[in-house]
């Protein structure tokens, strides 16, 4: 038997025999897969339809249908029922701390604008170079309008945002600390507790990113005494293109924060349609205009099914799809050029593995022809992601094994440099 | 026969004759209604569910299932798709006018600031006292945060406001004037082209809120020189409970107004995650987040439906619909102490009509339960809202002819004073 046919065995059969082991592994068929021989490896961009969620969405069209105007008595506390089950079941916070909302970037938006406004006598918002585009976006709109300075801490692109660079950064003119949990290149999981501490150390207030974090690893909001945090529910918590984001505020600051977005729905007793805005003093009043119904129980339903199976349960596995990726990787990928560019250890990393190559672009059109789909990340990074719940480690075992036959053979090279519009 | 009945087979054989000569009538058919006997008179708060609705969300469900990612290379669109709709076929607007986004309330906080920040020599926002609470609260919060004033023109109730009250408010301090062009509780028409040209002349803008008009009636966005709207698509564009929003700038102002709100689909070139925020030039710098792909496709539709049918005839019809509405509500329920709260000129109301009773509230309930779905409006106000595209003349005969058995028989005095949470 050859060397590289022997090892192709072996990686198969440890596949196999982890699949076996895997006691999430009955959670696949709670996912419409409609195309077996797709290897879907990017769930940390847009997870996969759950079973019970088509069935949710189907019930909730024909309520809007049926009930009209009239399901609104039920819908108008959806938003806060999501969030509870985020609270309890996906973050690590209590109920009423978590509320559905707007999106990602406007909740940043909110979320930041009430923390600058409450620190009145500080001047600093920091983030990091390699946090998402769109929270940059927000942070530089907001520090421009308020005559702010974003302070940009320097991060490794493969190894996230340290500690220390955090620290160094801090002194009592900051108002605000805002990183991503998980970051969207590399997967790296900053250090949440140690930066926490430290933000309030010099009186900061800290604001999580945690879009790719909530549902892919531990958050520990509640024991990392974090002050705020929004995330999207349409990556590992399944809810949909485009669902809406999720926010939370800790308890003892709700009623200091005011968000400057003043809707109807932070309004106390919004029907009696008061001149004056008075917003409520729960989680509700961080929630601007009227939310997504359909939205709302796609979120709900997704939120539940990752309560369900229990985020230590998918954090643990997570890793695990991690390691034996990057395994397989060491064995076969580098000798074609493609390097690490997550951390190697899995208490390090989230729900996704990295590599750079420098025609990532070109290998990731040529595996979505060959039946696989990853994620590039400009300028040149594959991204595979891995959904605790449906991802199986043959299916990282095709995938990686498919790329390695597109680099052997170099039919990468048949497909163009140019980027397209949506990568 | 006595006379009460001669009117009431007068009436309905009145209601039959305008159901028989409406040309609109085929577009009920084109509504999912599982309870024919419902009568409902409440689409001016939610429209009803389309049947091409129905089954283009089971549709994209479905694709989010099976193309997961791969969905965004055409979903990445879809925002501008429903914004050249609506420019098109409700709006009198051209393409590249419109895009969906967010909520109405987060729309106006972006319009609205990035109109103040356009004038910042001037520290006025113009609004009236009867506008929509989510108006005049984000005004109230950009008022507070950026040091203006928000200067409250007193409207009339049924009447709605006027040109001379704005006018009066008006000097070279005021930057923006910000309306709802048919109001919410009286469905009374404001003069959008009078208004905009006298703020036009003190060198302010305009920021008019369609919600209640988008769908029911001629929207002159062009013809009045209309700098900026917003408005929502779940009334009478039949989009579902909190669809995504929509707004309109006026070509030549885009690229000076900037809003405050710097998120990744607003940027040119998303995907190319640049460092500095830098955005695009066309309506989608008005964007902020990723947006909902079942919303749009929801919005979509609906538009499509509206537009094929004609603003022209809904807005004629939803006239008729008003003017039988107000003379059976004259014979009938003006002797039970109800009076119209409404403009009695067709061509000054919107898709509804008000009426005003000191017990609204328990007649509202008590219509409730004959199967009768009207709307209430603090603090004493019942909403019949049609909706031109599925509301029969029948309908509203049936649902007067029953107030009017209630008000007889006094069957709403059994019903709680109390107001419930959602109304």
């Amino acid at each position: 038997m050859p060397p590289s046919l022997y090892r192709v065995t072996d990686f198969l059969s440890r596949a196999r025999e982890l699949d076996a082991a895997d006691t999430l592994a009955p959670f696949r068929e709670r996912f419409v897969i409609p195309d077996e021989d797709l290897v879907y490896l990017d769930g940390n961009s847009l997870g996969r339809l759950p079973v019970s969620t088509r069935e949710r969405l189907h019930q909730a069209i024909d309520e809007w249908g049926g009930d009209l105007i009239r399901g609104w008595d039920r819908w108008i506390t959806l938003s806060r029922e999501v969030g509870d089950v985020l609270a309890g079941g996906v973050l690590d916070a209590a109920p009423g701390d978590v509320v559905l909302a707007d999106s990602t970037s406007v909740n940043l938006y909110k979320l930041a604008a009430a923390a600058c406004a409450a620190r009145p006598a500080r001047h600093v918002i920091v983030t990091d170079d390699d946090n998402f585009p769109s929270d940059r976006y927000i942070f530089q709109g907001l520090a421009q309008a308020r005559g702010l300075e974003l302070r940009v801490v320097k991060s490794d692109i493969d190894l996230g945002v340290s500690v220390e660079a955090v620290r160094e950064a801090l002194d009592e003119d900051v108002a605000l600390v805002s990183l991503s949990h998980v970051a969207y290149r590399s997967g790296a999981v900053a250090d949440m507790a140690a930066i926490t501490a430290a933000a309030h150390e010099v009186g900061a207030l800290t604001l999580w990113d945690l879009s790719h974090s909530a549902g892919a690893v531990r958050v520990p909001l509640r024991s990392a005494r974090v002050d705020l945090a929004a995330g999207c529910t349409y990556k590992h918590l399944n809810a949909g293109p485009g669902a809406p984001a999720f926010l939370y505020v800790r308890a003892d600051l709700r009623r200091e924060l005011r968000q400057p977005i003043w809707g109807w729905f932070g309004q106390r007793a919004q029907f009696d349609m008061a001149a004056e805005y008075d917003p409520m003093d729960s989680i509700d009043r961080f929630q601007v205009g009227t939310p997504s119904v359909l939205g709302a129980y796609a979120a709900l339903s997704g939120a539940k099914l990752t309560a369900e199976a229990g985020i230590g349960a998918i954090a643990e596995k997570g890793a695990a799809l991690g390691a034996y990726a990057i395994e397989v990787s060491d064995a076969w990928l580098a000798p074609h050029g493609f390097t690490l560019a997550s951390p190697r250890a899995g208490t390090r990393r989230g729900g996704h593995v990295t590599l750079h190559h420098t025609r990532a672009w070109q290998f990731s059109q040529a595996l979505r022809a060959a039946g696989v789909v990853p994620d590039f990340r400009t300028p040149d990074r594959l991204r595979l992601g891995f959904g605790a719940l449906y991802t199986r480690f043959v299916d990282v075992y095709a995938g990686l094994s498919r790329l390695r036959d597109i680099a052997e053979a170099g039919t990468h090279l048949e497909f163009p440099e140019q980027h397209a519009r949506v990568t």
